[in-house]
């Protein structure tokens, strides 16, 4: 008999929803606004009613989930299922998540961190299906960051493994949202990239869009990457320096875990090829010729979709019976 | 009834051995020149004489050592026993070196990588037992590394995981002797300590030892640290901004795989508390604060011997039979 999970992705602006059945085929799913500034009983509403909408989307009761998954930003303890802290999402600390969500809906709760989660999603369905190890990097206002090995998610001793976005590649580089200096983020995230771009432009570089920077109007990694498209040799230069930023981060990851593939997600791994020549140029001198050769750097399969599709995977793996 | 274990440690100069019973208890051992300059089959002679020399020096026979476990250089695969490349040893490049031993020995024989061997030793036996996850840094004249995860030793994929003094911390940093640029190794190693020092007192800075630098008498981390004891504050110094060094590089490894503990060992673990007050200086920076409450960096318990038990170890992990 099919056995129905429920996938719960919170981010900062939106909960999505999915339900899936044990083949990871989607039956049903929501997006709403996380309502995050409104505090945190409003995001826990948010998430209830979501999850309620999805099950009676799919022609599901609640009694018909095996098990919910939860994707939530910031530092999850996995065992208990507390959120120690989540940056973006005020109230949220020290929040025994797992047992409210499940006191909820009255269905067991699995919580991961977010980019876990999405990693997971690829590895089991996406870009890494049938893998042994995997490293994801999710590209976007922040970098997320996601490790499988041997088969699973890599929590480290102190549920903090992964935050891939926040490895020093130069210790006097620029400061990071972190507080840190010279985070992988504070070079290759979307931020990081439009900053250099504007900063370039105000030193004398030319592009299409110099006029709206000089207007002050704002910037976006999706314009800089339509630009380069268009023929501008300093926005795909732009694009070409973030793939290279992460080609360093990339190095010190397979230097590290040596994964058996390297999967590249988030709004940034739009531009494709453009980024992965970046990260390769780098990437290229920063390991053994041995280890290069051998790489494997891909693009995400699953979209949007890996966070959902991935808490409901991480509810599978630990609440599936066999049949 | 008592199994008996052979360990190879296999150094660019050294090749040490070892006889341990199951219970790590070191009953034979012996320490010759490697003659690494005299080609392959004198590396392999050596160790051959080595191996019969510990085993009949501990009163035992080559029949009773259950197995044989070898810590060589270079990358190892750790499936087949095939040494791919060894940047010391000449002729070393797709050698079939468990094969080979084995055959010489008439025991099954274990090859690990040097790093992990020693990893593994000091995590069965030293710093790290009884936990369930470590990273080693072996810090001499280039900084080698060992991850241990679910206690196992962490190969990758590739069998390149853990080549930790080769993670870029600075992308715009001094060349590495690995061709790189800003690896750990290139800031952190026995050579980069002692190469900072000479540029500094050479740029003006006072020492004890500027008469030395002046000579150009050769200079050893050994003697800067004894500096520091006796006072001398650059000397103080630049004990201090190699523990800045491997900081960056620990917060690295820490928000990758989030080990229970990082274990320093090596010729520059000597400096102790100084080297230490570096380390966290720059730790405590760099990762979460809620990390670094939490992060254990410790020094290694067995010393120079660390890699013969961990190659002893590698060998009982493999080969030891229930009794």
């Amino acid at each position: 008999m099919t056995q129905y999970y429920l996938g719960i992705d919170l981010g900062g602006t939106f909960v999505k929803t999915a339900v899936l059945t044990d083949g990871a085929e989607i039956l049903g799913r929501t997006s709403r606004e996380t309502g995050a500034s409104s505090g945190r009983d409003n995001v826990l509403n948010s998430m209830t009613e979501a999850a309620k909408e999805a099950v009676s989307g799919a022609g599901l009761k609640m009694a018909d989930i095996k098990a919910v998954g939860l994707g939530t930003p910031g530092i999850v303890l996995h065992a208990t299922g507390v959120v120690v802290t989540a940056p973006n999402l005020p109230g949220w600390e020290n929040l025994p998540l797992r047992d409210e969500m499940s006191r909820r809906l009255g269905r067991p709760v699995v919580i991961e961190n977010d980019a876990n989660a999405a990693a997971w999603g690829e590895f089991w369905v996406g870009a890494g299906k049938g893998l042994n190890s995997m490293a994801m990097l999710t590209l976007g206002t922040g970098i997320g960051g996601g490790i499988i090995i041997n088969g699973e998610v890599l929590h480290g001793a102190h549920d903090v493994a992964a935050e891939l976005g926040h490895m020093t590649i130069d210790m006097n580089g620029p400061r990071c949202g972190c507080g840190n200096y010279g985070c992988l983020e504070a070079f290759a995230a979307a931020p990081a990239t439009v900053r250099r771009f504007v900063e370039g432009i105000k030193g004398g570089q030319k592009s299409p869009l110099s006029q709206r920077v000089a207007r002050g109007e704002a910037i976006t990694t999706k314009d800089i990457y339509e630009d380069a498209v268009a023929g501008c040799e300093y926005s795909r230069k732009t694009i070409h320096d973030t793939g290279r930023y992460l080609g360093v981060g990339i190095s010190i990851i397979m230097l590290s875990i040596d994964a058996e593939m390297v999967v590249l997600t988030g709004g940034l791994a739009k531009a494709g090829q453009m980024l992965l020549d970046g990260v390769w140029q780098e990437y290229a001198k920063r390991t053994y010729e041995y280890l290069a050769k051998r790489t494997k750097i891909v693009f995400a399969k699953l979209g949007n979709d890996a966070g959902v599709i991935g808490a409901a995977g991480c509810a599978l793996k630990t609440h599936a019976t066999s049949r």
